[in-house]
């Protein structure tokens, strides 16, 4: 395909288990001209994050599903090249919901002008995006983690809980993260100063969960559901509240959402389980930026991008998230900056 | 046995499935007399509660297990006919934990006056003791119910539930009760004045919720678990709160407990589950207990108590809650008032 062209990825049936390239249209189309009040945003980086594989799905949920045949929802980050809006000019750089393309026509609703200066533009998909919006309310406002509390996190060392470790940390909590193998349980205490971290491949978590929360989980931030999420509620302490943010180990079920079967644990331990949509604070998400960045500059807080290339390995390249290969934010590299 | 005996029921092994009399040593000592700063206390009602099967199993939970050989722990109203105890007289009612058996000796603690002319005493192990408490607490506090939304009550017609829902009316809710069968359903509505009861023997719960509550549950309160507490996760509403009071479905289980498939509904819907134990509002019992005697008076807080006699038949008479055989409030009446 040209480079002219505008490439998309557009949603052909509703995946069945794992996504697959055979659910979309890989097309193309000439890039858009903006028409008055419109903006074209030329992609440098596409957002991948596990939720993309819930809007797929028909029925009700916090958003509507994507129709088929509408190029796939996705977050993305990149610059101006024409405006027609009053708001925006050539050259500013943006994220925003733009869909898997090459370039997005915009009314600039939803879209966020950004300042690569403060960072590299694909921690505005990850830390200072969604993923850390998501992590920075869920612990503080769903979660309500406070200083001495022990916080449990899964999925670890993705794109969210790299960030609920460390606010975690930043806010005086001692903090254990959930993850599959030993190079993402080693790189979120090592690198990100985790006080311990549990290998569920490797490792029994309840009994390593007794080792390192002795006293109980206060905060579990459980972004995988399933086994975990059951183990986790064998430990719980008295008050202790599990923030609901995502289910990466059902999203792909043909069979059944495994529900915990250990919930009773909440009447035993008068414990709350509360689910969360990050959408939700939008109003504040300027406000969280700016602690965040604050974070950033002062070395608190740091940011792990695991960036793939190429627009044309999308399916293969989100499969990644299903299958536990990323490290951080996964971010699809589609052009050069 | 002679009517001087201390009759006991013992817990001799820990059930397995369904309580069997097998599980229980049925004995006999003689009538305890009290020493300095006890008293002795004869049974008029036992309670027969659906929270006993749990306290029979071994493991942590919100207060020890009864052990194996003690007197199977209840509930029960009586009056104190002897007393070494500076703040009781002979003559006085009582409610406790008094155990399963005739007579109990006891220092006092955990011992409640009861004035006999507010109500019969059996109410005082219902509506105006630890099941009514779990109900005011559980739907106002945990609960949060406000006029005007729909709350959902399931075990409708059983000690907590009817006055769940009737409370819920009080307070200006649409109250949609679910029990199963006919006779129960017909209690709660015509009897009790809920504005829909479910007959989820009969009916599609999921279905009739639609019907029922059509903007969504704002409340549910769950005594049962299972099946049902998954068709309301269907049907919640943003915000929607779901207290956790028991799971009586599952309490007999030889399987792992059914957890709810549906629960990423609470993320969806931005919705809490929250378990709640009734001891923690042992400090407000009474401020509640002057507020719901009032609204009995009034008329707009009814009672049912399901009496059965005899303390030999216990082991039999506890089976009617897991079979769903009673309307109100199950009561062992002991000994003749």
């Amino acid at each position: 395909m040209s480079a002219a062209a505008n490439r998309q990825f557009k949603l052909a049936r509703r995946p069945i288990g794992m996504v697959q390239r055979s659910d979309f249209d890989y097309t193309q189309e000439p890039v858009p001209s903006p028409r008055d009040g419109e903006i074209l945003v030329k992609y440098l980086y596409l957002s991948l994050d596990p939720a993309m594989r819930g809007w797929m799905n028909e029925g009700k949920s916090y958003i509507p599903p994507v129709g088929l045949g509408e190029v796939m929802r996705a977050g993305a980050a990149g610059t101006v090249i024409a405006s027609k809006h009053p708001q925006f000019v050539a050259g500013d750089c943006v994220v925003g919901m733009f869909g898997v393309q090459d370039y997005a026509l915009s009314n600039g609703k939803g879209v966020t002008k950004i300042n690569p200066q403060i960072a590299p533009l694909p921690v505005f998909l990850g830390t200072l995006g969604m993923p850390g919006m998501t992590a920075y309310f869920g612990l503080l406002d769903v979660g309500q983690a406070r200083a001495g509390e022990s916080v449990v996190v899964s999925g670890a060392a993705g794109a969210v809980g790299q960030v609920v470790g460390q606010i975690a940390k930043i806010k005086g909590c001692r903090v254990v993260g959930i993850e599959g193998g030993r190079e993402k349980c080693a790189y979120v205490t090592t690198e990100l100063g985790f006080d311990a971290a549990i290998d569920y491949k490797s490792e029994d978590v309840k009994a390593a969960l007794k080792q390192h929360c002795p006293k109980g989980v206060d905060v579990y931030f459980d972004n995988v559901g399933g086994d975990i999420l059951d183990a986790v509620l064998t430990r719980l302490a008295m008050h202790a509240r599990i923030v609901i943010c995502g289910a990466i180990s059902q999203y792909n079920n043909t069979t059944p959402v495994k529900g915990p079967s250990n919930y009773l644990s909440l009447l035993v331990n008068r414990a709350t389980m509360k689910g969360m949509v990050v959408f939700d604070y939008a109003s504040r998400y300027a406000e969280a930026a700016r602690e965040m960045a604050g974070w950033m500059k002062e070395g608190k807080l740091k940011s792990r991008e695991d960036i793939v290339a190429g627009l044309e390995t999308f399916p293969e390249a989100l499969l990644k998230l299903f299958k536990g290969e990323n490290i951080g934010k996964l971010v699809l590299k589609v052009a050069a900056d």
